[in-house]
C-alpha cells in the first residue's frame, strides 16, 4: 500500500484564524512578534512534516532553538523566551508566540481546536438501565451496555463498553472502547468435593473524577470491600485491576498492567507497561514500577523497582 | 469525588430473615447460640465496615478469634467451634452460628442471598445463529454474537461476547463480557513469495462444565486438532489460550496469562498472573507457575516454577 | 463433560471430490500415484485422528516418512518425493500426491476447501459512518462500529470491532473481534495544578495490505505523527501498539505483546508472546524478541534478545 497517495483523503485539517488561537492562549502568552492578522492555521504536525500551515512549537529542552525556529517551514511558531524575533525571522515574515511552556500551550491549543469531542448524548444502540443515574453532558457510545450505575457529568463512555450495576463513575472521565467495569472478581473457594466456586463479589467499584480508562481494560468490583480508583488516575489499554484495590490520586497505570487483588497503590505512583503487582501489597506514594516488573513485595514511597522479581533500582 | 457521600445511593442491601439463612445452612450448622428470631441481615462486609446488620464471620486462622467475636459490631457471627458463646457475647445479645468452615459458609450464604443471577433468556440485542443449540436456563447478554455452536444448560454468556461456530460449551459455565471464543489460531505458512498466510484453523474448541472465562479473554479453536478446556477450570480476564491446547480439570488460569499453542496443562495446575507458557510443553498435574514466569521447559507435576526464564523454586 | 459424545454434532466435514483438489494444486503437483477417481475427502485432521476420509500429509522433517505413509489410515496422502509409491501403498489402494512442500500444499487446500469465508457484506447491526470509504468484497461483522475511515477491498472486519475516524486499512486484511483501532494514544501533560491531561492525539493510523489484527488488540493513532503498520504484518490477540510506532513489513507480533510509543520496528522482525518494547527504540530488520523479553535498548538487525531486561542471546 502506498500510504502517501491516500493520505490526502484523510486529512484532519481545519481552517483556524490565528487570532482565535491568540485569544484562547490569553494571559499565558508573554509576547507576540510579527503580524498575526489574516494568518490561517491548518494543522499540528511532528517536526518532520511541518509545513507553512502548521502551528509549530519548539521544545525548550532542545539546544539549538533559535536555529530550529529560523529553519522551520511553518509561518507560526510557539517558543519560550530564549527564542528571539531575529532579523531572520522578521525577514521570513514569521509570527512568533512566546510562552513559558510551549508544549503545554500546543497541547491546550490542540485540544481546543483540533480534537473532536463527541456530542453529548446516548447512542440509540446503547443499552442503559432505566434506573441508571446519568449526569449532564455525558456521551455513551454505540453498543455500550450500562447497568444500574451512576455516571458523573461530562464523562465519555466509548463503544462496546460494559458497566455492571452499582459502579460509580465521577465527572470528566473517559472510558474507552471494550472496557469492562465492575465485573465479579476472581475469588474462589473449594466446596466439599474440592471443586472451586466463586466467593461472592458484591462490593462496589468507585471511580473518581478525571479518570481515563483504556480500551479493553477490566476493573473488577470489590468482593465484600470496594474497589476504588482515585481522581485523575490515567489507565491505559488492556489492564486488569482486580477486586478490592485502593488506588490513590494521579496514579498512572500504563498498558497491560496487572494489579492483583487488595493492594494499596498510593498517590502519584507510575506503573510501566506489562508490570504485575501480586496482591495484598502497598506501593508507596510516588513510587515507580518498571516495565515488566514482577512486584512481590511492598515498595516504599518514592522508590523505583524493576526486574523479575522486582528489586529496588539503585541510581 | 467524595465517595462516602454517594455510597448511600448504591447499596446492595437486602432484608433477609436470619431464620432463612439458618435453614439454608442446614446440616453444615454445628450449633446456634442466642436468639435468632426476628433478626434481619442486610449485608456482608469486610471487617473494617461491619455494622449491626452485617452477617460477620471470623477467619479460623486468626489468633484472637474470641476477642474478634466479642468486639464485632455485628449482631450475628459465623465462627468455628473454637469460639464459645461467652457471657460477653450473651450479654451483647449476639447470635453465634458455629460451622466447620466459616469462609465456606459465608461464601455459600453470599451466593444464595446476595449475588444477583441474571434471569435466563436471550437479550433481544444478542445475535444467535438459528442452528445454535442453546441449553435450558441459559442467559445470553446484550450484543453477544453466538454463531452455530452448542451451549449447555445453566450457562451464562455475558455482554459483547463472540462465540464462533462449532464451539462447544458445557453446563454451568460463565463467559464474561468481551470474551472471544473459537477464533482462528495464529498459525502461518510462507507462500512462494515469502509472505505469510494463515494455516487452516478448522479444529473445534471444547469447553467443559463449570468453567469460568474472564472478560476480554480469547481462546482459539484448534488448527487440525482441537482446543480443550476441562471441567471446573477458572480462567480470569485478558488471557490468551492458543490453538490445540489441552487443558485438564480444575486448572486455575489467572489474569493476563498467555498459553501459546499445543501445550498439555494437566489437572489442578495453578498459573499466576502474567505468566507465559511457550508452546508444545507439558505442565504436570498440580504444578504452580509463578507470576510473570516465562516457561520454556516442561514442568514436572507438583513443582513450582518462577522467573524469566522460569526455573524450579527450591523451598 | 464427555467431549467425544458430542463431537459428532459439530463436524465441519465436507464432501470434496479428490479430483477438485488435484485440479486446485495444479502445477505444484509433481506426481499423482494410485487411482484418484471417485475418492471423497471429508476433512483434515491432526495425525492422531486421521481416518479413511482424511487428506493426510507427511511433514518432510520426519525421519520415517515412508513408514508414516504406509501406516496412515488415510486413503490419500500428500508427501514430498522422498516418499515412494511402494508395493505396500499400492496394495493398500492408496493415492499418493507428491509436492515439494506438503505443509504448504495442505495449507492451501485447507484454506480453499475447508475454511469458511464470511460472505461479503455489512451486518445490519454494524454501524458504519455514512462517509466511510468501504472497498469491494468487504465483510463487516455484527455490532462493529466503523467511523469515518477507509477500508480496502477484500478486508474482513469481525464482530464488536471499533475503528475510529481517519484510520486507513488496506486490502485483504483481517481484523478480529473486539479490536480497537485508532484510539487516542496515552500521552499526557501536566497542567498548572499538576494534574495530567491528554496531549492531542490527532495523527492517523495506517494499516497496510494483508495485515491480520488479533481479537481485542488495540492500536492507537499517532499523536502529531502517524502510526504505521506495514504490509503482511501479522498481529495476534490482546496486543497493544501505542502511538507513533512505525512497523515495517512482514513483522510478526504474537499475542500479548506491548509496543510502547514511537518505536521503529523494521521488516521481518518476530516478537514472541508477552514481550514489551519500551518506546523510542529501533528493532532492526529480522531481529527476534524472545517470550517475555523486556526490551529497553535498540536491537541490531538479525539478533535475538531475551530476558528481563532483554540481552542478546549468544548462540
Amino acid at each position: 500500500m502506498n500510504f502517501q497517495s491516500i493520505k490526502k483523503f484523510t486529512t484532519m485539517d481545519k481552517n483556524i484564524d490565528l487570532k482565535d488561537i491568540i485569544t484562547f492562549l490569553d494571559n499565558s502568552l508573554i509576547a507576540v512578534y510579527g503580524e498575526p492578522d489574516f494568518v490561517v492555521i491548518k494543522h499540528l504536525r511532528d517536526p518532520e512534516n511541518v509545513d507553512e500551515f502548521t502551528l509549530d512549537w519548539i521544545n525548550p529542552l532542545k539546544p539549538d532553538k533559535q536555529k530550529i525556529a529560523e529553519t522551520s517551514k511553518a509561518k507560526v511558531i510557539i517558543a519560550d523566551k530564549e527564542v528571539v524575533f531575529s532579523e531572520t525571522l522578521k525577514n521570513q515574515e514569521k509570527v512568533l508566540l512566546i510562552v513559558d511552556n510551549p508544549k503545554l500551550a500546543i497541547a491546550k491549543v490542540g485540544n481546543e481546536f483540533f480534537v473532536e469531542r463527541p456530542t453529548p448524548g446516548i447512542h440509540p444502540s446503547a443499552i442503559v438501565h432505566p434506573d441508571a443515574q446519568i449526569g449532564e453532558n455525558v456521551f455513551i457510545g454505540a453498543n455500550s451496555v450500562i447497568e444500574n450505575c451512576i455516571i458523573g457529568d461530562d464523562t465519555i463512555i466509548d463503544t462496546n463498553v460494559h458497566i455492571y450495576s452499582t459502579v460509580i463513575i465521577g465527572k470528566y472521565c473517559s472510558v474507552k472502547s471494550g472496557a469492562v467495569l465492575g465485573g465479579m472478581g476472581f475469588g474462589f473457594e473449594k466446596d466439599e468435593n474440592g471443586n472451586l466456586f466463586r466467593f461472592p463479589q458484591i462490593g462496589n467499584l468507585f471511580i473518581g473524577d478525571y479518570v481515563e480508562i483504556g480500551a479493553n481494560t477490566c476493573i473488577d468490583r470489590g468482593a465484600l470491600s470496594d474497589t476504588v480508583i482515585g481522581d485523575h488516575c490515567k489507565i491505559n489499554n488492556l489492564c486488569h485491576i482486580a477486586h478490592n484495590n485502593k488506588i490513590g490520586k494521579n496514579v498512572v497505570i500504563t498498558e497491560h498492567v496487572v494489579i492483583a487483588g487488595s493492594n494499596i497503590i498510593e498517590d502519584d505512583v507510575w506503573i510501566a507497561p506489562n508490570a504485575s503487582i501480586r496482591g495484598w501489597l502497598t506501593i508507596g506514594k510516588g513510587a515507580t514500577v518498571g516495565m515488566g516488573a514482577v512486584v512481590v513485595k511492598d515498595i516504599p514511597a518514592g522508590e523505583t523497582w524493576v526486574g523479575n522479581p522486582a528489586r529496588k533500582l539503585e541510581k
